[in-house]
């Protein structure tokens, strides 16, 4: 079965096989193993690994579901009038190398499989797996780009240093290795929606003091999300930027499959919307992360994960030029 | 045991048989056979009946869960000041009838079923299923009014022509041809809440082409829910009008239990303020669709989709002089 | 082993024991029975009756729930900038003594134990059961300082008088009795949040005689909670003033796990802030009852209810001089 | 509508009506109230009460679950060759009269209604509720019949004398107060299935002392079903005998929804078995309680339920002549 | 990447990637698309419709969860002593085509796809979807096998005439149109555990005038599974035989996800043993239907149907030669 | 508040405090910290850790949720007439120390925990937890008593190498580990219960070869449960003996909560028997392993370890004196 390029790329039509039928990949695009992938433009990986999570593990099983409720996606975005099918090829890449018994190892192997990916030109966009999946990422994309630009929507600040007495890689320490490493950029590194308790009033005085800005959801409620987010879009700038979308910036009333839920969330449209201001900036990767099925057997959690993918699928198509098929 | 109509016509007493007790009608009412029904206002129709639906079925259980849930209902709505049940004589008409093994046939006996509740002078308030209902509540109301306009609550405009290479009777389809066959007057839709990928740009040009209004989530979230009702009042005018209230028009963590969820919907009280608004216009029936029970079976979703009825049925019972007991 | 009270009555560490590790206890503090509740300040304690619920039973399993999801709770309040545990001793003091089988003993029973708590200058902050359980607090509350004031976030006013001919304590009823009863100053009652459906336009008539201030949702939503929230703090004023935060205020979305939900409810964040608002009043107790896990095994309801009480927590911390130890 | 009594006392047919439709009723039979039952034979009743349970409650929504699962039966038992609505007029009576609030005066007026049923010939085959529940039945029909015999399946013998120091009504007790009243013949009661930790050795004394007949768990697993079943045909002989099912019979794996779990219960077709050899009895009235549908929304439980409500049903319609229609 | 066959069959190794991750096709065999399938000797197919459901739909989504609960599987059955993998070249060949929105033509689409399965040497093993679907089955096996032998594991008989006053093509039918057909031999359809009530003492007439056996789980439970299946194995002698499994022979505490479960069935070890008594016999294919995931979200019932698939695999393995690789 | 020994080592006793009431202890027994348990016989701990898990995660939260449901425990088994309190001095000692990031200084952490544990001469009765956990149990156990034998009622043996190219430390692989430790005798290892496929029919030679017995769960059906059990207590004989108790033993319908379901298990009953027979060995510790409550929120998994957990509760109360108090 030999097919031009531009239908290889294609999810399958809605049209002819039902939304519940054939196998679940991400937005029913085509899986591609890395190998395989000539003239592709954006690349869906699934990292199913929560090693790194210190209480309610389960994001290991997000990809399935992930993929599973993106069945639900179409071709085209009428909020933002993009067809991305049609700007670049994208395709299920399967799932990243894992090993949910050792975790200094995996974020070696997932750095090299990212490697692997960013250099053969694939824009990556990723469905975790807890948020320590996004280390391995950055390192990869740093290798190319240098320091990276990033927003982040999430409930916490993962800039933790350690927990239980020394352990330094878990779910709530990615940044703060990723700042130690050099691969990312303290004062191009936005966080929106924090919320919660701390442990101490200290725990926000390592990032700051190295630049990070920090929007408190309060902040974004009083101020308003379009003035947070031209704040987000001038600090980023011009810049290689990732977008990294923990799930738990959500309320838990639209996302419970989560691992550590913190009630007083964004809603999703409010997430959509600051998702959508990005469009312009220079994306050069994406992930959703957190996900935890076991927590939400029925899949809502996933469907906005999903579908916050398939936002930042839009954009990330728009960033770069159609591969010649 | 004889009562007169006013008892006859009213919900059993919370302060007598406690709302998990007795069997579950629709509000509590007296389940009256449509052949029983005298100086009957306003009869709650339920409609067992998914077969249109492309992706997950399940509506057809929604019945029986709205009726459980509906036992939450009270007399008398203080937000609007309107006791329904001294205004309108109203009861539940049981099912209409079905077969989930059969289309077209099965549209045609809901027509007829419909028909007969009009032809007695009764106001439809019905609960579905999927959209595909709506349709032959549309013919039988057209039969006596004309081609009706429309109000329509929901996350997508069920507007398009055929699914699977040829299906013409699906639940994305019933607009489509109620506009096709005349009894619903496109100049006179007003869709509300649309949302959610397309499968084309191409996908809402013939409700365009036919003069349908369409409100995206966007356009609502902008301009707020007064400024667009207020649109909807004028379009709508003092002609007949139906309502249809689709119960994906809610956010799916509101409205779990449906079969295409599309995250970044209206909230309870943004739907309710949203219907409140079309007080003093001249309706003409009502239903709440789509609900799903096989995905929420804890029911907050029929909790909702009750909670909507209630008010659709207040709006009714003002649209009409009580029946003489 | 002897602790140092300011040891003996802080939260486990969460850097040295899993959240999800340890027996559940309210925000993960020691247990400490009443009698051994040397030097405390804030004692929180569970009450688990839910005799007088007339509808979906449930409540009686709330304290359990609460315990379970209150170690996602952390120490520091950024929001506030509150570290309670700084500022005042708390533990845990377990559950309250409770027959379910009987409920005007059992409310006998319980004013005796609240009293015993208020004697020893130790501040209440309870998880119930229905709402019932706030009457014994009162009275309890009362004995010391008078009639109190109370601020109520609820769906429903709790005010009516009776239930299947003659039943007068059930969790519909308990202010009206306080009221009777004199332990409550229906002039400083504020209720917040009020919605759904009356059995008659005269449900609130009672209310509102008694000088009682009733805030619906509609006037919420359309003044704002700033407004609000200014209405309340003057009327309540700086007299001694009592919380209850019935869980139901809260839309079903984010708090399924209760027993008579409306739809149409307050966000956890709105909650938040009106909460907070109340900083610097004089606040002699709270609750949150109506936490009802059979409706939500997955705990999203018990952990707002947890979250909620961590607020109020704060500012009952900020109330009191903490105790010599 | 006027039907022959045989067609009014049928099923709805399921060659017309899906069984997911229409309103949901004892094996889809007519709901008739007492006062029009006219030549009615057997009366199936609800009674939604569960004020007895000392920990979990939630059998009170039993009826409504168990009327909706009943639906899957049919009208012909082919191992026991027998088509109850030919041999007996069959009817939904509605539910019994509860007050959630009051224990002693439920008792009561549920004694009077039954007494009602009784008196007008017809056999009550009920669904609870809590165990309480049998309790005022046993007075009904003792009224009539004198002390009864009664099989009961049921992992407890609830014989238990009182709870939390001096409440006498729970579930329990019902037996030891039947036991007390006179109603029931001790040397006539037999129980099965007894199984779990006691509160001490002396807990089966009484009992035993009386002279109730106890098969555990463990006694039926050795001697097996027939064996047991023999003993307890001999030990009932030809008087009047009631069946109550505890449907914590069965193990929780088939029973999960209910108040008082066990490990190690019946199988189901185990539970089929024991009731079908009890066809020949002279049997007057039947109940299946304990089903809690909080603990299994799913309604595995409530599906349990109804298909040994069938079994009975069938053994009780061969009890009776059919009344002339 | 081009591997050998041997290779190019087997399923993903457990060693290497955890059983969570990856894309979910059967067994974690490769998915092949059916024109790629050179040498391939066992097809593995969903069919992921339920248009045929008269009640409880939602058997089209089985598909997917027995993929994701076959990720349990391993590749050596102990108690047979088989390596299915080496005995034969296996793969998933994806979803076969259907249209929830027709009945007859979906029916007809089946046929052929099965047909070209067969031509190329295929045997097919499938997931259903309802029992209907194993109508087309029959008739593409029948086209190159003649009328075939079937065993049934099953708690219904499928051999209803019709539904609805005229629906001939149902899941309670595909057994009589199979006969009717000329393409299952009456003689050699074998029924085992049939039970639940039934709509008339007639319901079994035209199955025995046509020669069908039939086993109810009473017999079964009475004579022993090994008697059962040893009159089984006799009748179906040497013969082509296919092997049908309803999920719903299971009783539900084992199988709750399915559209009509009767109480009183089997337990999985049994099916195990029933099936595995097969050993030895002319089989040419086989299936597993009526998983419905939506009455069972957390997997059971399709990982006992993925289990039950992995002993009907050993079975069709032994009975082919492997391809040469 | 002095108590006596016996009075402090008592559960709570249900004649006062409702089971839903209080904190939740394992059999609502006291809490008592390792360093204050003075005179205690038997101390059960628990061991939220998974970090072994290869699989599904999810029994770190095991500890809780079977805390929970032991409240429906009572304290006298009336099949073995044992009162274990009587018996034994018992405590609820608390969780032991775990990292859920760190595996290898976690199992070393354990170790030294149970050390401490044992050498107070305290019998430990453990709730994991994923299987690795008994690993550390058992080092410390061997260090007193020198190698043991053990009885492991479990679907896997657990005897595998490693995982995902070196992992030697898995839930899959401890007693391969405890034998090359030499903590446990393999000669006196007895595994029964053991079904579903395998890697390679080279699985189970390891075990084999170092003198392993298992019993296939086929055998046990062949031959009894007695036979088995017989053979057992014949091979384990007069030597310190400890039982692990995995619950996925069980059949999933009876234990659905657990991350390596395996249909065709044994039913609970059967589980209590075998149990039961040990009556009289030599046990010097026991557990229950592999409850994973995020698969079974509703806890009847959790319900069935906490009952073994009595069972072997009552064993290993007779099998020592009880301290003098």
């Amino acid at each position: 079965m030999t097919l031009k390029n531009s239908e290889k790329y294609l999810p399958l039509s809605s049209d002819i096989v039902p939304r519940y039928a054939g196998l679940a990949t991400f937005m029913r695009l085509p899986h591609v193993p890395l190998e395989a992938a000539e003239n592709l433009d954006i690349g869906i990986v699934g990292i199913p690994w929560d090693s790194g999570t210190t209480n309610r593990a389960g994001a290991r099983h997000g990809p399935r579901q992930v993929r599973e409720m993106s069945a639900l996606m179409r071709r085209y975005h009428p909020a933002l009038d993009i067809s991305p099918y049609e700007l670049a090829n994208c395709a299920d890449l399967g799932d990243a190398p894992v090993n949910p018994l050792e975790i200094v190892g995996t974020l070696d192997g997932l750095t090299e499989h990212y490697s692997a990916i960013v250099q053969r030109g694939i824009t990556p966009l990723s469905a975790g797996g807890d948020h320590l999946v996004t280390l391995p990422i950055l390192r990869a994309l740093a290798k190319k780009h240098g320091p990276l630009g990033m927003i982040q929507f999430d409930a916490h600040s993962d800039l933790w240093d350690e927990y239980f007495g020394g352990s330094k890689y878990a779910h709530g320490t990615p940044f703060r290795r990723a700042i130690e490493e050099g691969v990312l950029d303290p004062n191009r590194l936005v966080q929106i929606g924090l919320r919660g308790g701390l442990y101490s009033p200290e725990d926000n005085a390592w990032g700051v003091a190295q630049g990070v800005h920090q929007f408190s959801i309060e902040e974004v409620d009083e101020r308003g999300i379009s003035a947070i987010m031209a704040d987000a879009v001038r600090i980023l700038g011009n810049g290689k930027t990732y977008v990294t979308f923990d799930i738990d910036c959500l309320d838990p009333a639209f996302a419970p499959g989560t691992g550590t839920p913190e009630i007083g969330g964004f809603t999703p449209l409010q997430a959509q919307k600051m998702v959508r201001s990005l469009r312009g900036m220079n994306l050069v990767g994406a992930d959703v992360v957190e996900v935890s099925p076991p927590f939400d057997p029925g899949g809502r959690t996933a469907l906005a994960g999903a579908t916050m993918m398939f936002e930042l699928l839009c954009l990330l198509a728009e960033c770069r030029p159609k591969s010649s098929a």
